[in-house]
């Protein structure tokens, strides 16, 4: 017998026949002697719902609002899925974030969790109950609502699966685990039995949708076994796991992630002295805009240029804040790039194999496929390319690092 | 400068732009120096959606997860309107029942408020800011959602103005006041410039269904002025005020009531002996089904016939516990009527004026109506017809009693 937390994403509770189906699922999985806590999403285009009406009113609305207004589409499902479990004679009770006193800091829109109390959820686990939880939300310590942004609802479940000791955390969304990359680019894509945290950190913060890189970063530093499955069909899935020591038997490269999310800024001729780079980013991350990759070249004339990316929704927002300060930081011009991507070999393997980045880069050249920025790590190398040349570069490293799934 | 606390209806809040002209209107009250705390029902339909949502799942849906459920109606409006006040300028915040710990009951569905905890508006109101608040909802004392039942809205108002001490609570709805009776059976209807509670309470009680009768109530007993004004056009709607001191000068009926709402019941041939009325409305109370008029007839041969009217929508359920129950009860026979109207005067003048029933029920017999049941207060008299006798009964009545309004 063992403790899940259990999250569906709103593909899967999309429709009352779906959040039926989820009913089904989980009374299996009770059946089976497991205690069970379900994490919930907001049905699919619910959320996109509200915004639209937040955004018929103010196109900029106060994120205090946006909290209160979009909360409700997880409240809307926790209620009927504990209606559907009900229904089937499975005793259950649904819990908005503020109810288990998910406590985050107030950060609107973008909150980030810091303490659980689980004491009321276990009461109910110890009676016999699945406990249904409203993912994506909690409350700061003033008990206003407060959300964790776009997929937070993963984090929500490894949260919720950290702060109960849970066995295993069980992510299921409409794939049926992590891919060697993405089988709609590539069509030899396989499905990878496991992954460790790190590379899965990796492809998640490079564009991998299968899980939102929080929940990863979660579950990772409390050691919560996380596992991606399909709730629409049977499967192992993927299990996300410690890393494993065995690291001789893994192959170089795991998988190839993308991105086109991101857009590029680069600061022209700025002044190479101490601080620079503190400024810009400053002011970035004061506006709350996260900064993925970023550059700056060896400098010349005692000028740099510095480039860095963002997500290219809060582009035209960077791009402004950049071309108000140009003036004060000394920079001779801003410009800027929206049709980018970025694709990244990821790995374990790598750390013990030289020679990757150059076949990379070779395989690249190989179909003519210039490079725009590099940037590297222990277990991943990077390359932002035309957006235009994304799928042909993902294909052809594909095929250069064997990953292509064998001939039946 | 005062304070008021606003209530707007499903309809005042049924789209965005009418969202809007509410946010208007509310600061066109702030500018005049009022501090305002302002109360929102859901949009219209939202209710019923979410109910249609449940019933898919479930006839007879868990009521703990209704109150989850249909609680995000007015989550929503709150965020919203909220939004729409800031974006012109309008410092404001929104709270849930919960928020601002509006303590019910746990009977969910039909909760009913025990206190409010006003520090929280208080605070906000002293720093200029108007109060949003969730009507309809609540939470227990273990923090379960509840919700006070359909048109709970208007005494959430009322308890919010009695907590607040508000000078005023004013009631936005569809209607501009409160008229003699409803102005689409009768053309010659007038709105009323002032009614009192006792007479409120039973036009409310009795169908007028422009305020729900424990908003009433509720306002009666904190003495919390009441008015109801519309939403849609301007003017000084019907202040609903302690007695009137000068009862000589007020008209002997001020207004006619009716309600087609009513399914009546009757239990034949039940011993006449005491206990047996508990026994049968203790069947009725303990589902949680409430009952209006209740008449019982002098005993003959020791056996007595019992009679009441509950809610239509709880008709069917009634007639199958007492069908259930007859042989327990010793009863000879259940019958029932679907079809029937409850036509009431109303007037605090009835008091020192003999003859008004009298003159009602020859009103009534010049037009052939026949009365099934007759019950009587010290401000009102109710008799029961024939649904298809209800707007006859009505104008017949309306012109009896001169509350015709002049021809101009």
């Amino acid at each position: 017998m063992a403790l899940y937390v259990q999250k569906f994403g709103g593909t899967s509770v999309g429709s009352i026949e779906r959040i039926e189906a989820v009913a089904d699922k989980v009374i299996l999985h009770k059946e089976q002697g497991h205690d069970l806590v379900v994490v919930l999403s907001a049905m699919s285009g619910e959320t996109n719902r509200l915004i639209g009406l937040a955004k018929q009113i103010d196109d900029n609305p106060l994120p205090r609002e946006m909290d209160v207004l979009v909360s409700t589409g997880e409240q809307v499902t926790i209620a009927l899925l504990t209606m559907a479990l009900a229904k089937r004679g499975c005793a259950a009770r649904s819990y908005t974030g503020g109810q288990v006193k998910v406590l985050t800091d107030s950060v609107h829109t973008k909150a980030r969790i810091r303490s659980i109390d689980e004491s009321r959820m276990r009461a109910d686990l110890d009676q016999g109950r699945v406990v249904v939880v409203a993912g994506f939300q909690g409350v700061d310590e003033h008990g206003n609502i407060t959300t964790l942004g776009r997929g937070g609802s993963d984090t929500s479940a490894v949260a919720l699966a950290a702060a109960l000791k849970a066995d295993e955390c069980q992510i299921y969304t409409d794939v049926d685990g992590v891919y060697t990359t993405d089988p709609r680019v590539v069509d030899s894509a396989r499905r990878l039995a496991s992954i460790t945290f790190e590379e899965m950190l990796e492809m998640a913060s490079l564009g991998s949708k299968v899980l939102q890189i929080r929940a990863v970063e979660f579950a990772g530093k409390y050691s919560v076994p996380l596992r991606v499955l399909s709730s629409f069909k049977d499967g192992p899935g993927t299990l996300i796991t410690l890393e494993d020591e065995d690291v001789m038997e893994q192959p170089v490269v795991s998988g190839i992630a993308f991105n086109r999310d991101e857009a590029k800024l680069t600061i022209l001729g700025v002044a190479d002295v101490p601080g620079v780079a503190a400024k810009i980013l400053g002011l970035i991350s004061g506006a709350n805009l996260e900064v993925d990759m970023i550059i700056q070249n060896t400098a010349e004339d005692n000028t740099t240029d510095f480039t860095f990316t963002v997500h290219r929704n809060d582009y035209q927002q960077a791009k402004k804040l950049l071309d108000d300060s140009a003036a004060e930081l000394g920079a001779r011009e801003v410009i800027g790039d929206n049709s980018i991507a970025k694709v990244s070999l990821v790995g374990v393997g790598m750390r013990s194999h030289a020679g990757v980045a150059a076949n990379m880069f070779k395989a690249l050249a190989d179909e003519s496929i210039n490079m725009q920025m590099i940037s590297t790590s222990e277990i991943k190398i990077s390359v932002v390319v035309a957006e235009k040349y994304l799928e042909l570069a993902v294909r052809a490293l594909h095929t250069a690092f064997g990953l292509d799934a064998e001939e039946d």
